[in-house]
């Protein structure tokens, strides 16, 4: 794989489709930006840091984002919320056989009815993104967030 | 009109053009980046997804967007504050005859006199751009933000 | 020196990549993303606003960024914390002999042990930027910040 003008667009493109549509509230499309066999974690920097294995969120494969899915919006009772991510651009931090190597720095604001908008957590993403026949999807996203402490639950994916 | 590199970037840069002329409060470059007879409209999130009309402020020209220019600057009387736009990068949802629907994450942080800075409104900004003989231009930019709660109120743009 | 698309990803890439090592606690290379007689200056808006020549911080070459970067590792004594940079797409200003001129928005979160993140400063890069062996870097790099209080204390660079 190589890393051309049209194929940093394309990873770009993948950053900001993520972020709106989780941010639209539509998990559904979730899985689809992952790989069959992809790993996606949410990890606080204390630990990643430290490589430490333990993570708030680990899922395996596409099957099992499907049923976080499934989790959020089925079976877990919680206060309604906004999210809306921000997120810088991705940096390339290596190309090879195995795909993009990259990094980007967020933050998501949270927003409850009636209530103003607040931080809910900072970090950045580190992906490992490849080529699929669907365009490019992740392989893996480690979300490491800088924050220890979480406001109540985290419930939508970062 | 088609979508190319190059327009990605024009495209990309319009959207810095606007947040930084704004936060610059340099009010009076805010109604060149729309066309003639744009639409640009600030409305909360529950009414926009739900179809409902009503908008905090709704501009159905550009006359009417500088008569909103003359309004802020010589006639509503404010504590005065510094605006912060952070935008991700646009994503182009369609690009067609009528020019390029995108949509893009936004936070704007309010910062007043010897105080600290506060998440003023996030959401997101949806946009109809068309090409003109000076550059890309807003044909409408909705800007549809995620919290009900306005902390006071919206005085310069968003 | 003139702007292609591939020189505009470049300093795309020198903005994230700037945020990103500095997030990342990675102080060491932070000299390296300047020139050898750079100028770096943390400024608060209302100063800069007015032509006002008093700086927060101000560093006039590479050695005294080094001189500042061993002042945070083993002299200024403080609470620890994290950074996080969001930093909007730059928007360039001009592009001549001497380098690109280029700004964009920011914002930098900043998180304690056991606390949450907060809003540390917002404001925007005012930038200088030149070609040179080693690739893109600042030559002047003026950091304006919005808020005229600082929280505590700035430590780790902006």
């Amino acid at each position: 794989m190589t890393m051309d003008l049209a194929t940093w667009l394309d990873l770009q493109n993948l950053y900001s489709d993520y972020a709106l549509a989780l941010d639209a509230g539509d998990l559904d499309r979730w899985p689809g930006f992952f790989t069959e066999d992809c790993l996606y974690t949410l990890q606080s920097r204390e630990n990643f840091d430290r490589g430490l294995p333990l993570c708030t969120l680990r899922f395996e494969s596409r099957g099992m984002l499907m049923d976080r899915v499934y989790g959020v919006k089925d079976t877990i009772y919680h206060d309604p919320y906004h999210q809306r991510h921000v997120v810088g651009a991705p940096r390339v931090l290596a190309v090879g056989d195995d795909g993009i190597r990259s990094e980007a720095g967020y933050v998501v604001l949270r927003t409850k009815r009636d209530a103003m908008a607040e931080i809910l957590s900072t970090g950045r993403y580190l992906d490992r993104i490849v080529k699929t026949d669907e365009g490019l999807r992740f392989a893996e996203r480690q979300v490491i967030f800088d924050n220890d402490l979480i406001p109540n639950s985290i419930i939508a994916p970062i």
